[in-house]
């Protein structure tokens, strides 16, 4: 399990003062680009509001595109929270990752918003999709060997729907 | 079928200059939001710098929140690109909104992204989770059966999952 440490920026919550639906989905963007971070990938938060620290030269080629997602949200989320995304390899393969992401107040264990994703690997000088590197891939398996035994989250592949009466 | 326009702002980019996840799903959110203005419901985007004419007074005391949502990214999307969604209601209950929308560059009918959603209809006085009012639900109702003959989306529906072999 990686975990990403944030808070909630004013700029992200609505009048009320919770965290709009699509920046609960940026923070665990910020999660996964903080995994790119740890397996020896780029990625994409060289925006400078986002990424100060980001430097082009440090640029290793390979990335990971967003392909699919799925979103949960259980709890309000307040401005200014201190909050913390743990994120768990569910599998693997050549060229993807399934994660499973969580949020989560600061050190709570109820999960406030979920995100299940499918990321592909890709050779940036394409960019195409491509198989990972060897030295990449055996990060990616180190971490997922540590979540192997976490009991899965029930909320993983619930197809959206209404209640059936 | 409601559409929504709007324009990449720069600050919704990486560095590539290709929209970022996260802000795939705040174009949705926004065209949410622009549903509730046609449904007659108050909607979160009271954040001055994304919606400069919101009123306070206008307000009608119930929203939509979103419980879950599932995003297929198909195609990138550029740095000042003019974008619409289309959102369709694929189902209603007594309190739930059952949504499609899909990004496209304006006037144009592949589909750059997709966004299924569940929208719970909320007394922003709780807020807790109510029955919509007859003139809400009526308006829902007419929108819906614009989309009655709607081809539906193979992606409604489909869970994450690693390709089989």
């Amino acid at each position: 399990m990686l975990i990403y440490r944030d808070r909630v920026r004013s700029e992200w919550v609505d009048n009320n003062g919770h965290l709009r639906d699509a920046f609960y989905l940026l923070l665990f963007s910020l999660a996964t680009d903080a995994l790119m971070d740890d397996i020896g990938l780029d990625h994409p938060a060289t925006q400078p509001a986002l990424a100060p620290g980001a430097d082009a030269n440090t640029r290793r080629g390979h990335s990971l595109f967003t392909l699919q997602c799925q979103l949960h949200f259980q709890h309000e989320v307040k401005d200014g929270a201190q909050v913390e995304v743990r994120t768990r390899i569910l599998a693997i393969d050549a060229k993807r990752l399934h994660l499973y992401c969580s949020l989560h107040l600061a050190g709570q264990e109820q999960e406030m918003a979920a995100c299940e994703q499918m990321q592909l690997h890709v050779d940036m000088t394409g960019p195409k999709a491509c198989a990972f590197l060897p030295e990449v891939l055996a990060k990616v398996q180190a971490l997922a060997a540590q979540d192997a035994t976490w009991p899965r989250s029930p909320l993983i592949g619930k197809v959206i729907g209404l209640p059936r009466r």
